[in-house]
């Protein structure tokens, strides 16, 4: 029997990327987790959907979590406007939702041990991480340390272990990663501030690096 | 001006105490936080209102936190029977909610940063804990460094600190200390599994621990 993995799945490119590397790299099966917290980017629930079902999710979990009650973010308080344009490595985001790994993290850890999945995949980066410091290797570093030592799973000796595969890829390689592993780019969602209909802006952080990822790697760009 | 506490409060009477500990000896100003998780206890969420009133938080934020979807707990799944009768030390209980204390400290520290506030208190206790991994010192230093890697404000400089003034005391202590600090017990929920009309059991672990504590501190006992 093969051994489970737990894959925070956001809908968007690189969480998918992430899911196929546990599948077909570590051969793990797939147990998928996506949060509904409010995001302006809703639209990307819907394609989680979707990507769990055509790469055969054992169980894709789904849960609403009031992030919006905590405001502070672009992302989820409507009275900031997403910033457009200019990705400035310097500085912490207007898009940073406080804390927002942590309590993703938190959540997954609550579901990995009720359905004893030790293996945990989180497709956060580092190279081109948009300055969020809940992206960074330290970080996820002292947060499985913090769970081995605080939950009954870690305490009694069944470790978790917390997979970032993605942390040092760069917008490139994450592409053609992707590619590599046959990953349908048209089912994934990364602009933060689609229209409508869920058409990306083009404009938005998320929408310029993912472009800038299909441009370096020498493929027709999938917005 | 005084600086900023944020309290966790249940309803229950260790949070009620250690409130009155972050108001009364830190003399921070008071930010009460309570989780409304689907517990069985929810007379717990009214209590903790009328406490925060009592003792003039300037501010009780109430979310609402899917943790029955996790399942997995006796205190949060309707099919787990809330076991009656015995404490013992040597097994983590059925009452255990699958990393309970990591997605509300995880929460509490997304309030914390998005309303400038970097005192954080949690009224867990080491002694008569009853077996949760994560009410251990440990743990609790696990997680605030973990928070300070993975916030801005941590990043920034402005460390968050976790403040656990019961986690060594024992129930009559935490009895005494509610005494000396004028906590009117009769405000506070402690049991686990209540009536329909809010009244306490007086059998499940957290009555009994209750019981004792005002028993050995030599003071009537308020259920």
């Amino acid at each position: 029997m093969k051994e489970k993995a737990l894959v925070l799945l956001s809908g968007g490119m690189d969480s998918s990327v992430c899911l196929l590397i546990a599948k077909k790299e570590y051969k793990f099966d797939i147990f998928a987790l996506t949060f509904d917290y409010g995001q302006r980017h809703r639209i990307e629930v819907e394609k989680a959907k979707e990507i769990a079902k055509k790469y055969s999710a054992k169980k894709h979990f789904i849960i609403e979590l009031p992030l919006s009650k905590i405001g502070g973010s672009a992302l989820t308080d409507k009275n900031i406007e997403v910033p457009e344009g200019k990705i400035n490595r310097n500085e912490i985001p207007l898009t940073y939702v406080p804390a927002r790994n942590i309590i993703f993290l938190s959540y997954a850890t609550a579901i990995a041990e009720v359905n004893e999945i030790y293996n945990i995949f989180i497709g956060i980066n580092y190279i081109d991480y948009s300055g969020y410091p809940d992206c960074r290797p330290e970080f996820i570093e002292a947060f499985e340390k913090m769970i081995n030592l605080g939950t009954k799973s870690g305490v009694e000796g069944k470790k978790f272990k917390i997979y970032t595969p993605l942390i040092k890829m760069t917008k490139k390689e994450i592409v053609l990663k992707g590619k590599e592993l046959g990953l349908d780019f048209k089912l994934t969602h990364s602009c933060y501030n689609p229209d409508e209909n869920g058409n990306p802006c083009g404009k938005c952080d998320s929408c310029l690096l993912r472009l800038k990822g299909f441009k370096e790697a020498g493929i027709e760009p999938v917005l």
